[in-house]
Order: C-alpha cells, then structure tokens, then sequence
C-alpha cells in the first residue's frame, strides 16, 4: 500500500496547490492521500483567511483523502519546528510511505546530504558553525557558511552549490529530511520542480498566482480575479464562507488584540515567550509602546536580522502566550495527536486501518480528547510514548487559535466561539 | 489653612459636578482644593470617555487648584478599595482638612456611626456577620443585616436606618469615613445633599444630565445636547478632544481586545485574579468562549449576584491582569506615591508647601520616578513608609491603563503611546 503525505497550508486552495497535488501523484501513485494542514494560523505568521475545516473541505474536495491538522505550535514556526510538526504527524500516521514536497532546486540527493550533516551534527561541522556564529552571523547564515566549509573540507560537493539552501521551498524541504533522519522515520522523501512563473501557460489551465496575492484579491473585493486563480470547488467554499460571514479574517483586523496584549506586557514578559532572544524581548516592549499600528510597530522593529515574517510569528507568539519551555518540549517530543479535520469515503477506510497501526492516538471528537488519551496511555501493545501534559497543552492551544480566529469574522453570530467542539470532522461522501 | 479634598471621575465633567464643586466650597471656604480623580479607567469598569489630562485640565478650569491621579489598582475597585484609594491620596498630600461627598441620606452622623462600626469590628458584629454570610447573602446584604441586628442590640440607631447605605453615594461615603478612621486621618468628612431631580430648576442653570446619559449622548454625536448638560469651559475641551481624535473611547471599543485576552486564558488563569471567587473565574472562562460578543457575555455571567458592573470591573481586572496579591498589598497599604495631573497658579503654591509635609511621595514627571522614588526611600525625617515594589507595580498600571486606552483613540496618530511619558503636568496660568 502506498500512501502519500504532503503538508500543506491551502491558504487558500489554488490552482499552484492542484497542479502540485496532481503531479505529486503522478509520481507516487498512491493508494491514499494525507495532508498535514495548518489550522487556523499560517507559518507566515498570520491568521488563515477562512477557517480550517472549509480549508480541509477544499482538500477531500481536490483529491485528499485524510486532511490532519498541524497543531498550532508547529504551523507558526520557522522551517524547522514547522518541519519537525509536520513530519511528526505523516510518520505518526503509521501508514505513510511517500511525501512529495516542492523545491526549487529539485534535487533530492542534494538535500539528502545536508540533511545528513544537519542530523548527524559531526564535531567538525559543530566547530565550524561555533565559529561562524562567533563572527557575528545570523544562525541561518553561520549555518550555511559552516556547511560550505564542512562540503569543502571533507569534498562532499562543490561549497557553492550549498547556497541552493536559501530558497523558501529548499528551506522548508530540507528540514522535511532532516525530521525523517532524526525520527528515523520509513517515509521516502521526493521533491516536485516548484512551480513559479517560468511554467509554461499550456501546461496549466488557469491563472498562477501565490496564496498571497489571492487573498490581497480577497482583502480588495477582487473575487472575478480570485475565481481565475483557484479551482472552482475552492472558489464555490471560499465564496460561501465569506458570504455567510466566516472571514476572510486578516492580521490587520486583529491589531487592537495584538498591539493591546504587548502593551500591557512588562519586558521580562517577553522574555519568557519562546524566541525572544537577541534582544528582540527589549524590541518588542518599547517599540509596542510607541506605534500606533501594527505596520509602524513592524517597521521599527524590523532589521537585516528580523524579518516581517519573523516578527509576525513572535506576535502570535505573545498573543498565545507561547512559553519557551512548551515549544522546547514540543520540538523534542513532536506531536501528541493526530486531529481529523476531514477525510472522505475513502479516506475512512485508511482511518480505520490508522486506528491499528498509528503511532499517536487519533482525535475525532474534540470533546472526547481526555478518552482517546486515557485509551492511549493504556495502550501497552502499541507504546505511543504520549506525554498527557503536552497532549492536553498542544491541544488547548488549537481550541485557542481557533477562539481568537473566529472572534474576526465579519458575523456577529458565527464569532460564537468553541467551533473545536461545535464542528464534527468535515466527512466527503462520494454522493456530494 | 482650609484645604479641601474632593473624589471625582469627571467622566465628563457636567453641570452637576459644577454645582458639588461650589457648594462644597461654600460649605468650607478652602483656602485651596484638590481632586483626587480616576485617570483613565473608571469605577464602572469603563475606560473614560476622554482621557485624564483633558478630564484634569477642565477641573482646573471649574476652580480645582491641584488634581492628583487616583492609581488605577484603586480607580476600577468597588468603594472599599476606591474610597481606601482616594482617602489614601487626600491623606498623603498631609494638607487635606476637610473632604466633601454628596449623600443621598446628608447625614454625616449616621455615616460616622455606621463606619465606627466597620472600622472597630466588634466581636458582637463579627458573630451577627459571619452568621449572615452563613445564611448564603451576599457579602454587601450581610453586612446590612448584621448592622442591623449590632445597632439594635446595643440601642444605637433605628435599625431600618441602616437601610440607608444601600445607596449608591451613601455606599461609597461610607467608605470614605471608614478610611479615615483606618488611616487615623485629620481629615473632617462633610457631606452634602446629592443632587437630583428634585432639585429646583431655577436654583441652577442648564440641564441637570447624568455623566452616563452625557456619554450616550457623545457616543449619538447628539453635542448640542451635550452643550446644555455641562459647563461652557468642559465642552469646549471635550470638542476640542473629539476633534483631534482622542476619543471618545468606549467599552465597546475595547471588545475584541478583552473577550480575545479571555478567550486566550486558562480557568487557572482567571482564579488567579483578584475578585473572582463564587465560581466567577468558571463562568468568565466557559462564557468568554461561546459568547459572540460582550453585551452577549456580560448578560451570560449575570446573575442576581453579580452585577453588570462588578463584571466589567472584573473583566478590566483580567485586561490588567490584576492578580490577589498586587490588589490586597494595594488595599493594605494604600497609595505610594502622588500623581500630579494638573495644578493652577495657586495649586502651584500648595504643592511647594506639600513637598515638605506630604507624607507620600510626589510624581510630576513620570519619567524621573525613580529619582523621587530614591530620594523618598532616603528622606528619614519624613518615614514616608513607601513599599518600593508597589510603588513600581501601581504606577507601572497607570502606564499600561493609558497605553491601552490610547489604543482606541479615533485619530491613528494620536494612538501612539506613551502618554504619561509625554504629556507633562497641564498648568493652568492665571492668564488663560
């Protein structure tokens, strides 16, 4: 049996994201599909557009056979704990066989190798890096200079083609690798040409435009535009939610929530929060005080070192209260559940066989978390290694996400919270 | 030397307030008078319409000679810790002789006789209390009755007078006895008849409107109604306020920034918080998450037993994360420091003779209160007994009080914080 995994955001589906989904199993020809999928918050550190479960409804509806959520601590990461999530989920899954991902370079073997340096961390390449980032350099930079002279010095490749790592996709993929090598997990990795503008027209029906220009069409009113860039299941969801007032809900709509928040916060507040190093704790307190709008906050806290996307995580970062130890502990132990958001006829009959051979317990009905728990700490046969404390914790934090999120949308009646405990998984029949 | 003491909010300053303010004077004849006034929260559990500079200045302009900031940790409390406050302030600026109050019933000796109670506790009251509250009243019904039962007993009043303090600025002046008596304050409490309806129309000039139906009348843009309730000089300032975009701000404004923050804590977090006992911290916790907005929540919490607004109290309680101990260490040793909001030409002379006798220390520029901090913790003549700690703590609120408030302001500009640290004292010159 082969089963496909690919992690995805579908912030919102577009045609980018069917092409890829289409030539991924082109390649695999899987029996099934799963998609690990950010809920509520995207790594770029923003809210999604709609909510997760029209977002997974979207996915059964493209081809996707089980969509799980990526709990919230990992979807707002950096490459690497986003990675160590979302791998964590598909090798969780116990079924998986394949994952696809995009990448610029294409180059699988390449990314192989670092990913081995990077799991591996032998003494050589730890000293280099110690040295690098003694000079002064941002980790990713000492990171890439420290494997440019380890490939140098052991002739493993020609040092410039490490420079291949900078890209978003290749980032993001090599740490898809290195999390299959530190869990030594069975899952084969293979990438996809990432598709961008040098695609030739014929080869795809449609506009290509990137989730981020789609919901600037979304934000603008834009939606003949936006019917061009999305499939028309996609374009039909995502038309329905607006018009029945769940979303589109943006960064900008929650700027009282997020500038209010850190203005009450004192300094050492900060500093507790996971990532407040470099003194950005110190950034964040001042600069939080003196803007009168998130943009303007960016602007000033913005530097070489701290990107946007980097200062937008940090905020979500403070406004869930995101402590340095629970992330620490959620990097170390990986996921503790694999959350149904949605999953078709199909699909069910791979849930069915999970429900044997998975390796972290499945949760279906929110409200019945404490049980699947209780199930699975008992589970001598299967040995799941959940810690309850970080199950309950992780969880908790995506009912939060999704309180805070629903709190935007346009109608005042749909902004009721708890939709984690009112909305049961999306199920796709083959009859709808 | 006369000195007057008076407690306001000033949310706006009206007509009535205009007329307490000269029959208090005439009642005393100060030779000076200071406010002691909420800065930018009020009792109501409401930010203040505009803020508290712009509240100082038309105080000044009313003939009030100084204006001191009420600390924030009193300004939100029910009247035992806001009279605890304001009594704390008028008493440490050591040249307060008398303080006027309105009263429903003016009957300063009973108020006496009723706070000599509360302040002694006799073990008798004790007994009748505590069985009271054993009987399942709430705390404010209990101690009535257990008033009644004490004054009866040993023949010291009508019992059915106690009934009296059931009123809202009887309450209230209560409280302000008890604390001078705790404080073992000079301080000789007055009281004067509360103005209402029943007041002749001829005996004063222009609509007699309560600051609650001033604000709704603000929030309508109705301002040539406004223009009849208060004084020429406090519409002019409101105006001018209103049109540079610095307010009007209202609770509702402040929706999603305080159901987010509830809808983000744990039920911990809520018992953590001071005032929610009898199970608050559960209904805070389960209906900030099903509650689309706050008129919904704030209905969902209600019961007879809680009233509205004890709940948007508490609800600023969790906006400033006030925790059990920074409030009770407040109400034990009241407030550390006095800050100056405003003063006029002649207030300017009462501060120099205060800085010799004040037995708390005095804040003019916020920026340099470390120095007066120092500097008090040093002066041994004085033993002005400042907990250095809470000095930092209650200030720092004020801070973080005005930084949020800010946030709401109309004009983008204007929302940049900082306030305290930018806006210096006003001084009102003989000249303008």
């Amino acid at each position: 049996m082969k089963v496909l995994g690919i992690v995805v955001e579908y912030n919102p589906f577009h045609n980018g994201h069917l092409f890829h989904l289409q030539k991924a199993k082109e390649l695999i020809r899987p029996d099934y599909t799963i998609a690990v999928m950010s809920g509520n918050f995207c790594q770029r550190g923003e809210p999604a557009i709609i909510d997760k479960f029209s977002r997974a409804e979207i996915a059964l509806k493209m081809g996707v056979d089980v969509v799980f959520e990526l709990p919230t601590v990992y979807a707002i990461q950096d490459a690497g704990g986003f990675a160590r999530g979302a791998i964590g989920v598909l090798d969780g899954t116990g079924v998986v066989t394949d994952i696809v991902f995009g990448s610029e370079s294409n180059d699988i073997e390449f990314l192989k190798k670092i990913a081995e340096i990077l799991h591996e961390q032998p003494d050589l390449y730890n000293q280099f890096l110690h040295e690098e980032l003694k000079k002064g350099y941002s980790f990713p930079n000492a990171r890439k200079y420290a494997l440019m002279r380890y490939v140098e010095e052991l002739k493993i490749m020609d040092p410039e083609k490490v420079k291949l790592i900078e890209r978003s996709n290749d980032i993001l993929g090599l740490e898809y690798v290195r999390a299959i090598l530190d869990l030594g997990s069975n899952i084969t990795p293979h990438t996809i040409k990432r598709m961008g503008a040098d695609y030739k027209e014929e080869e795809f029906k449609g506009r290509l435009s990137s989730a981020t220009s789609i919901r600037k069409l979304i934000r603008e009113g834009k939606m003949d535009l936006v019917r061009e860039s999305v499939p028309e299941e996609s374009f039909e969801v995502i038309c329905r939610e607006l018009e029945e007032g769940r979303g589109p809900v943006f960064l900008e709509d929650m700027e009282k929530l997020l500038l209010g928040i850190m203005r009450l916060k004192d300094r050492d507040d900060f500093s507790k929060l996971y990532g407040f190093s470099e003194g950005l704790d110190e950034r964040f307190h001042r600069f939080s005080r003196v803007s009168s709008n998130i943009e303007e906050f960016m602007e000033k806290v913005k530097s070489k070192r701290f990107t946007f996307t980097r200062i937008r995580r940090l905020m979500l970062y403070v406004l869930f209260e995101m402590r340095k130890d629970f992330v620490e502990r959620s990097n170390e132990k990986g996921p503790q559940y694999l959350r149904i958001l949605g999953f078709t006829e199909s699909g069910r009959k791979l849930l069915s066989k999970m429900k044997k051979v998975s390796k972290l317990p499945i949760v279906s009905t929110v409200s019945l978390y404490r049980k699947v728990l209780e199930k699975a700490l008992k589970d001598e046969e299967r040995n799941m290694y959940v810690d309850p404390e970080l199950f309950e914790e992780q969880l908790l934090l995506d009912i939060k996400a999704t309180n805070v999120h629903s709190l935007f949308f346009k109608s005042d009646s749909e902004r009721k919270g708890e939709r984690d405990f009112r909305i049961q998984p999306i199920f796709l029949s083959l009859d709808t």
